[in-house]
């Protein structure tokens, strides 16, 4: 009864959501706190003033959206966390928004790949899109540090279509600064587009939204999930010359009929008007993340320089499995991955500082 | 800069949003009422009071949406305008929601057709899908009365893998009772599916879905556009046998990581919760339409027997396209479509009584 296609199906196993009690989730690297009240107002005065908006179709291509997207990243310039002035601002033609990051990058993948290099840890839902269309993957593995390995990706791209990493780094917290990612590109093929997902770009020092005006190949994916507090709206977007974002939008309008529901591009609009509140929410999380390192530092646990919401960390003596499950025993969850390489550490989310003082109290037991 | 995938795109020509005045919208088959005031007040209820379930990432499986529409589904036997006690009831373990139905259709596109039938004139993203995927795609012209030529869809699909059709069809208007899909199925392999969209049933007199508990390969795709007057929130679904639920589910796994959002799902909740609001809404779309055809018959136009929110007619003397311009210029949209063999027609979308009063002032000098 089915496609030929079925047969070949890998199910992508979801992260858990257990039911059996009340978890603090610290294993989805979601935001700590709330959207703005700002952003909740509009929403509910949407609604209660716009029925019939519900009623019909919303704009296709999100145009209000787009612009106030711009307006936003305008004023941090891709990095709340250290906001700083582009040189070349971003305009609305340059951007692309779609439900979730996972929506724009399956058309990344669609429009730009036959064969894709990536790091071997990174993203793990890059190799889900390469089996879905069909993209030769070679995965590049990490140096010892769990840094990129810059040269042989350099090195193996010219065989390739293109290359794309989440910089910061997923899971590793690590990110590449500007300086070595416009080295890089100085380095790759005029020719191919060189994908950077910024899902955790906030959290760290820098953007490379600041490289686009040197680099017409350069595409850059970031969503509302992370430093938007918004993971249940469902809101990604990209960044990129206008001449990519036309080509995507196309490959949009070819085949994808789903734009972004009314409500979520409301909510998108009223969230890139109150960029204060999550630049204040943002230095939160990386305050907390900061205490939280000397705690681990100071209880002989080894981890990595984080530059996102989460934390990479492991402790002699006891594996990545026992220490995830001590603490979801307690009612705390963390993100244990068995990939070999990193089967030994878990990945936990930045918290409120209630939440981590917490975890502290569990993992100090360890 | 662009793969192989990008040189052969066909883009899709979105239904016209013209911005130079308003108009009356009576092209997209949208519903000319608002959700109802108690999915308003829901809506805004849950994002004032639960901020931080729009931080975190909606459940992926939408279960409380699921058991919703069940409930909602076995209150009217899937036709809101002659409610009917379906013999099995539907479960929950029966249905699957997306973003839209056309996400839907998109899953249903994947894991079933590698050959397909559809007819001729039917909705005009099912072609688009099988470009996407590579499927082979038969359209069996319509009867010259515009049904569907059932004898040689059923004739052609011992040599495909499966056949969909819109039931009632668009842009027809006309549908299939149940005894002729019934008979359908009596003829038609079981090891394939039977794939009906379902997207105007609650304006007809019957759904297929009492059809369920008799054939295992009957597969129904809904939406919440339509007769829930949520064309806005992007809300779609699908009925069929457990066992071919749980294998939308894999594909969906396999490769797609677009859960219904927070608030979407949280809507369609309360939708479903208030049935008779949506009953008595379609009641008055039926009741319009009835009138609008009474004027038709009057002043001369050819029309079909609608079963939809929409009715397809034309004027001897006069092309679509002039039926379509001269509307516009009164500030009312209706649908034209080019398309060899309904190209003399309009595709007039049911609204309130007052708006098909002001089109009828229009019509009536034509």
């Amino acid at each position: 009864m089915f496609s030929t296609r079925v047969n070949n199906l890998n199910p992508y196993i979801p992260g858990e959501q257990p039911k059996d009690r009340e978890y603090i989730k610290l294993n989805a690297n979601e935001n700590p706190y709330p959207p703005s009240p700002n952003v909740i107002n509009e929403i509910s005065n949407f609604v209660n003033s716009n029925g019939m908006k519900l009623a019909l179709y919303p704009d296709p291509d999100s145009t209000e959206l787009l612009s106030e997207i711009a307006v936003h990243l305008n004023k941090t310039g891709g990095c709340m966390n250290n906001p700083q002035k582009l040189k070349s601002p971003i305009t609305k033609d340059m951007v692309f928004c779609g439900n979730g990051s996972d929506e724009v990058l399956s058309f990344v993948f669609y429009a730009f790949f036959d064969k894709l290099i990536i790091p071997e840890h990174t993203y793990s839902f890059y190799p889900v899109y390469c089996d879905f269309y069909n993209i030769n993957l070679e995965k590049i593995p990490l140096n010892k540090d769990f840094s990129i390995n810059k040269e042989l990706m350099l090195e193996k791209v010219k065989s390739a279509s293109g290359m794309i990493f989440a910089n910061p780094n997923a899971p590793t917290s690590l990110s590449l600064s500007n300086d070595e990612i416009r080295t890089m590109l100085q380095n790759y093929p005029k020719d191919k587009v060189f994908v950077v997902d910024e899902a955790y770009a906030d959290f760290a020092d820098e953007s490379v939204l600041s490289l686009l005006d040197e680099f017409e190949n350069l595409v850059v994916v970031r969503t509302f999930s992370k430093s938007m507090c918004s993971a249940g709206m469902r809101l990604g977007y990209l960044v990129a010359s206008e001449k990519i974002i036309s080509v995507i939008k196309t490959a949009k309008n070819s085949f994808n009929h789903f734009p972004v529901d009314a409500i979520t591009q409301k909510a998108g609009i009223a969230s890139c008007k109150d960029t204060e509140y999550y630049v204040d929410c943002t230095k939160k999380v990386v305050s907390v993340r900061k205490d939280f390192c000397n705690f681990l530092q100071e209880n002989g646990w080894t981890f990595y320089d984080s530059k996102t919401n989460f934390i990479l960390t492991k402790k002699d003596g006891i594996s990545g499995k026992e220490v995830y499950e001590a603490i979801k025993k307690q009612g705390i969850l963390v993100r244990h991955f068995s990939t070999k390489g990193i089967e030994d550490f878990v990945r936990i989310s930045v918290g409120t500082k209630e939440q981590m003082e917490e975890l502290k109290q569990i993992m100090k037991n360890l």
